[in-house]
């Protein structure tokens, strides 16, 4: 048998979420990653059309990875030939194929912990060695260069998430670029996971791409185009590396769904609608970040973008699982715990999002606040 | 870098064919294996409803989980509880999971050549070694059980897939059992492919749990359901790898997509639409296999089921990609070149798909005839 990997356990509070749900009770889920908006109404409507008119056989849009391209020209002014893009269902596959074509196994792989909990187990799953750096608050929970440059021996590659999950923290520009410095001189691959773009509340995005040519970029519709469930995605590989990726995903997934390929192209073209999304993230992260002294959380990281926060509740528990559940017990809201971004210190942890519409927002502030002056603190 | 592995050469012919058809030329499309009808009518009418009611979020149905579940009732006989059902997108994700979760690097699995071209790819790109037993017309190009009782050194897991692609032969139920028998005494792990399951022209379809309760079984909606780009599949685990399952799935690829998980539920029990597909689907093999007389294709497999035929074209060619390609060019006629299956003896055969309408087959027949009475024989 592979690897034992760790389940999800934010899965495991959402199901009880459900659970609940079912009994009656009102549920806010504040526990995944995931807008509450549907999809652009643009995108809907060209769905209705499809249904009616195409059988939809197995399909790989050609106008999509040319809009995808335009994408890269327009906000990070990269050339990018359409040869180099694969379509996906979704960011997971995209990281399994990068990963897949990119290394061999037993290859030592560097990221920052905390992360997202399907880097550290998908590295497993496919027998690779998560070299997990501890990124603490002085260094705004991110990995840095000298952090890289220090690893010995030197990994075969490195992920870089910025904006970060559970986190949101932002990597500036200069510290990118000494990033791709580090990496190219010591050989070392770059996977970028750049799904949360789009979502930032200051600080640019730059891509990977702009410092390291060589990079694997991954990136999907389930965040700035609020797609989640239609399982869209892409993965960008290097030039010498096109080919290969495009031999894997013809063989181990086949193409994303035909439905959601058309949807997303006009998803592209529906900016003004999304911008309102993040408009409502950034109201929600306002107060989100104005109620949290007064749930006793001063110590958390700074949420650059994504819809994310991520918070020290070591005054409250040692055991953020078991921290989570009681608060959807007591008040119906989902979180996720910070075990499953750290498995050493998450347990000090706990991640909202605040992908929710403002007066969900506003309810959850309303139930948080006597439920935390009610817990006690060690 | 991970293994190279071969491209799909199918693809390769499909996307000439499309530049073809953007020439204005008329196309026929037996390439892939994918019905050309669209999904059941109710299927597509609860996604439009659902385009028009429901934000989709990530979402795992449990109603399909226990549709299916029932399904395994109703067509063997087999009471399986839902949290062995995993839903994908499709079914090649399934075999990713199975193969990661099932198997450690180096492992040896034992497969039928001819076979389908993302089985050897996949054990590839997943740093599995495949080992591929040579089955000819005498065993009806599928996998004995005497076969696998040959094996030396023994392998630590078997790919089964009946009906088979791409010669849609059928394993008999005694044949699956010994099959099983033999697994188990040598303890070699099965998975089961049984994606064109419900498109029999004669013999019983049983699945491989009927016969070894601790197989991995792969299916999808891809087929028998009629919406390949739904992107929807699922894979039954053995009992004591569940959990396993769902830790994996959790973290390498998220849930399928929700759309498809709620039109797959209702394509579920609209059978009698879908056994009018099957109908074509006869008739259709019908008219080709009296047909492939007059092509000079007397010697093909026996197409018990799946919607194939693949024939011996070693009177014609040598080189079965040059041949796919020149019938292409001269007739619109695209199909697949038996190297796609068979890297060792393919080159001298090729696949037919017939799921098509009627009238198309006849077009194609009709176009077939001249071309092939035209081609020299060696």
């Amino acid at each position: 048998m592979g690897q034992d990997i760790d389940p999800f356990r934010a899965i495991s509070v959402s199901r009880r979420a459900h659970d609940l749900k079912a009994e009656g009770r009102r549920i806010l889920h504040m526990e995944f990653g995931q807008p509450s908006t549907p999809a652009p109404r643009g995108a809907i409507a060209k769905a209705h059309d499809v249904l009616d008119t195409d059988p939809m056989g197995y399909w790989e849009s050609r106008p999509l990875k040319e809009r995808i391209c335009r994408h890269y020209k327009d906000e990070y002014g990269i050339d990018l030939p359409p040869g180099r893009v694969t379509l996906t269902c979704g960011a997971s596959p995209a990281l399994v194929l990068a990963l897949s074509t990119a290394f061999n196994p037993g290859d030592r792989i560097a990221l920052a912990r905390p992360g997202y909990v399907a880097y550290r187990n998908t590295l497993r799953a496919l027998n690779l060695e998560p070299v997990e750096i501890a990124c603490g608050a002085d260094v705004r929970f991110q990995l840095t260069a000298a952090a890289l440059d220090a690893i010995d021996p030197v990994p075969a590659g490195v992920i870089i998430a910025s904006p970060a999950n559970p986190t949101g923290t932002i990597i500036p520009a200069s510290e990118l670029a000494e990033l791709a410095a580090v990496a190219k001189a010591k050989n070392i691959r770059v996977i970028s996971d750049e799904i949360y773009h789009g979502l930032s509340y200051g600080p640019d995005t730059c891509s990977m791409l702009e410092f390291s040519p060589d990079a694997y970029i991954v990136n999907s519709f389930s965040k700035y185009f609020s797609m989640p469930a239609w399982r869209l995605g892409w993965l960008v590989s290097p030039e010498d590396g096109a080919a290969r990726t495009s031999a894997y995903v013809g063989n181990l997934f086949l193409t994303p769904p035909s439905l959601s390929q058309h949807a997303g192209l006009v998803a592209m073209d529906s900016a003004e609608e999304l911008d309102g999304h993040v408009e409502v993230y950034r109201k929600n992260r306002e107060l989100m970040l104005e109620a949290l002294p007064r749930l006793g959380l001063e110590r958390i990281a700074p949420p650059d973008g994504a819809f994310y926060i991520y918070a020290d509740i070591s005054k409250y528990t040692n055991d953020s699982l078991a921290f989570c559940l009681k608060l959807l017990e007591d008040t119906g809201i989902a979180t996720a715990p910070g075990v499953d971004f750290d498995p050493v210190g998450g347990h000090r942890f706990m991640r909202f999002s605040f992908a929710l519409s403002t007066p969900q927002i506003e309810e959850a502030i309303s139930l948080l606040e006597p439920w935390f002056a009610a817990q006690p603190q060690s």
